[in-house]
């Protein structure tokens, strides 16, 4: 007996997660696909889709799916215009209905957020916050959401106020594999002092990190350091250059970490360290929470195209 | 009539260049490939090399080949260890003779060099060093050496102090073909204002240069900065970066670049800005004149191995 009341659908550049929910915002299934927005071309998303929730759909009924992320962008499925900050992080009105050739699913894209000075957007990042505000309404803070391109959110009186993105993630990435670091970074495991240090003197001396980055080669080639403590010094650089250029967003204020489990143990190490007593949210169930309020509205009929 | 009386090699890890110099020093024909270091085995050097010096070399005499770069490293032909600074930037007593099969040829490698406190390395830079103090042997002061991976070198007493690394020119060929910034960056054109500009905001706020490179995404996508601008404002952000963080080094001080002419001219704007007055040196002369006195050193025969 399937109960699937809604699909919940992360859809972001490089992977699509997909969640089916039940009446108590319960999740029953889900699903992680490699096939994101980046690889798809328009009239490509309705059938990967599909292939991913038949199971969860049926013809007797039309299933809201409602979706976030990069999904939404101008070269994603059908662009979700830009909300202009401040503003409320999802505001159900301005979800963009895509109209689809199946008649068994009403599809919705929460749109991203934008910041006119400086200059700054978001896509995903505004639902996770409204997930976390779902559950604790009166929250005035800074949200810290580590990613591929981490953010640092402030919130006051439901509104998201101002915010900051740091490719740090995708830096991470790219040096580690694609760099000459690539020959002296490369472990499956870690050292979380060797992280710690690194986040100290990235924040001691936030000035000359590409000098700091590239100085991991020779000490693999002159003191034989270890591919683990070099990737977990990478990290630490990375976060404490990070740290160092956001302090006004975490010194003293209350912050909520939200993000997949280990990105956020790594974040909430390096704020614990600095004294910063930072809060950590899952990053599936603020997604959830943050698409539900849309899901419960009636779904108006889509005709098929 | 062929005059050529020796080789010399610029063999890094992505490219080869290859000169074919006469009695005088002069370069008679040159030749640049892309057979870098790291596409090669060791038993691999010799025919790529043989392969474009065969027509400058005979059966006559046994010819010279001089090479510095990443070919003497661990990974490369031959390795040549490290020297230690502080010591000149080259010797010829340490430069390590290649066996080769093919019985026309000579091959000598000059070492790289280390410096210990804080741990860094370089393998080419010492002789372009070296080239230009072949013809200002009483210099002392600093060389920068943009590239790749850009070096800040002290000279005193014809001898090498102390060096700093930046992954600069590589962060560039990441960020801007593989990142979220490729989309962004795209441009043959480029803007010598925007480049200024950035390295003007590097150097004045040189703190969270991993947020600052994301801005130029949304520049693009809220303000419809152009490629043009926005590859610009990347070099400069980087290059800012390095100058903010390289000021001991090039303050109130005699700087002399070394480098292909696009690099040298960037860096040089970048520094003339900030009231430094450099001396730019090609980067290809330096590299020659570094290798000279070691192709003099009457060759020993090398034994067919």
């Amino acid at each position: 007996m399937m109960t699937i009341q809604w699909i919940a659908l992360d859809w972001g550049t490089t992977n699509l997660s997909a969640y089916a929910i039940d009446e108590n915002g319960k999740v029953l299934e889900r699903v992680h696909s490699d096939k994101g927005m980046s690889s798809l071309a328009p009239e490509e998303f309705e059938p990967v889709l599909l292939d991913i929730i038949e199971p969860w759909i049926s013809a007797d009924r039309v299933t809201p799916v409602i979706a976030c992320g990069m999904v939404g962008a101008q070269q994603g499925w059908m662009e979700a215009p830009y909300s202009e900050i401040p503003c409320m992080p999802v505001d159900a009105e301005t979800a963009v209905a895509v109209p689809t050739k199946d008649p068994r699913i009403s599809v919705q894209i929460v749109p991203g957020l934008c910041q006119r000075v400086p200059e700054d957007v978001m896509r995903g990042e505004e639902t996770q916050i409204a997930g976390y505000l779902a559950q604790d309404p009166q929250f005035s803070g800074v949200f810290c959401l580590p990613g591929t391109h981490s953010k640092w959110v402030r919130v006051e009186n439901g509104e998201i106020q101002e915010f900051t993105t740091f490719m740090t993630g995708e830096m991470f990435g790219l040096l580690s594999n694609h760099s000459v670091l690539q020959f002296c970074t490369q472990s499956k495991s870690w050292d979380d002092t060797a992280y710690l240090k690194a986040v100290e003197t990235a924040m001691l001396d936030p000035v000359g990190l590409t000098g700091k980055l590239f100085s991991l080669r020779p000490q693999a080639l002159l003191s034989g350091k270890s591919s683990e403590i070099l990737k977990s010094n990478l990290s630490g650089l990375l976060i404490g250059a990070e740290l160092a250029a956001t302090r006004k967003y975490w010194d003293n204020k209350k912050v909520v970490i939200i993000g997949d489990r280990e990105n956020a143990r790594l974040y909430h190490l390096a704020l614990m360290s600095r004294g910063s007593r930072p809060l950590t949210f899952d990053g599936s169930k603020a997604i959830i929470a943050g698409l539900q309020p849309i899901a419960k509205i009636p779904q108006r009929a889509v005709e098929p195209a």
